[in-house]
């Protein structure tokens, strides 16, 4: 038994029989959350802090892709993270994972500092333009930096990550002098990159970043995601990811 | 008529009926430089300066590719100096390409402040290993720090380039994070970028990096280069940038 609000639907995640709560007026999970789920890891047993966790797909996902023994899933608009928890009860995972109502900007509020192996966030990717958004946006909040900036999403990465713990996210590309700028700047060294290109022939409109807490500096930037081998027909490697 | 020293050999550049004096023992260009060259732009009697510039292949290959108006180049090594400037003399570019020798850490000594319009690098990738070294070795100079680090460079071009001019340089990838904050330190910033893959499912081995001094901060990445669309056979791309 599940109880869907006006609008929303469930849909099925093609992966270990998991379902998901979306509302498409409002708010859906994207490929972004796919890839990241597929990039990022965590090692058997480990703590994992999903920042910004949306409808909750990446702790949705990860806890079918990874043997990490707990997730906690911060989500800072109550309607979402509720939508999330439901999602959370229908897939029986409430052993595992936890979604807290919480802003980012006082994480250090609601979780112990350095007490994660691993901290993900798929995070807004638009800076917030003054006065040109609506606060009850649900989406507008998710993609536009009005609730937190990434200074914000670093900061609370720093705080509640072990050393040597890893920090994974997906951005846009036209943003990355400033990540890595921001991330240095919070001991968190970007080790691994992989950019995903629609085609072959296109610019890349994402980015995925795996920083490691106070790691060396130096960083191994991956093959290429190509996410169309033609119009229409996803590559192998994306038909991998999304676990088809 | 040319002067060749022992070793040394003249290679067809393959474009405009360009010739250059290599020594396969000591000293060549690569793949790098060439790929450089059909990176950067230089508009119509821009003022173009090459920081190491080795056999002299950027500007060479650059006063056949722009209407870029005048060309200095810079050389440590008096010996490869000294070839490349008979390598400009062979191909009749004297008014066009001035070779000096010297050391990027006095560049500041042999040309004008904010001179020049673009400045292009391809600098040494790898961080001197201390005391691992022969300084007489012609190709350890061009391939270690030993000589010149990254800082210098970026000091350099910040120094000799006009505000608004480009500095165009390729690099390793793993070293981009130090990339991104020297550069951004020295109000060059990166505003284009593009990897460089020698096949579609391997990792980069070089990057292209279009910084523009004063700039506000936004990159766009390009499309991937790809190297070879099947093993010894050239992607279609390539073989528009060298020129075939």
């Amino acid at each position: 038994m599940v109880q869907l609000h006006d609008g929303e639907r469930v849909d099925d995640l093609m992966r270990s029989h998991l379902k998901i709560i979306q509302d498409p007026g409002k708010f859906c999970f994207g490929m972004d959350a796919v890839l990241l789920s597929g990039f990022a890891s965590a090692p058997a047993g480990a703590r994992v802090l999903d920042l910004g966790t949306g409808t909750g797909i990446l702790p949705i996902l990860m806890s079918a892709k990874t043997c990490a023994g707990h997730f906690e899933a911060l989500e800072i608009q109550p309607r979402v993270a509720d939508m999330a928890a439901r999602s959370v009860a229908m897939n029986h995972l409430e052993d595992r994972i936890h979604i807290v109502t919480g802003d980012i900007r006082e994480a250090d509020t609601f979780f112990a500092a350095a007490s994660f192996d691993v901290v993900t966030c798929n995070p807004p990717y638009m800076k917030a333009d003054a006065g040109l958004h609506n606060p009850d946006d649900a989406m507008m909040i998710a993609r536009h930096e009005i609730l937190c900036s990434f200074e914000d999403v670093a900061e609370a990465a720093q705080k509640l990550l072990r050393p040597g713990g890893h920090f994974y996210l997906v951005h846009r590309p036209f943003r990355l002098v400033e990540l890595f700028e921001t991330l240095a700047q919070h001991q968190l060294e970007p080790k691994r990159m992989q950019l995903v290109y629609p085609f072959a022939d296109r610019e890349p409109n994402m980015v995925l970043v795996d920083c490691v807490r106070g790691a060396r500096r130096r960083l191994r930037i991956e093959k290429p995601i190509i996410v169309y081998r033609a119009p229409g027909e996803y590559s192998e490697e994306l038909l991998t990811i999304y676990g088809y």
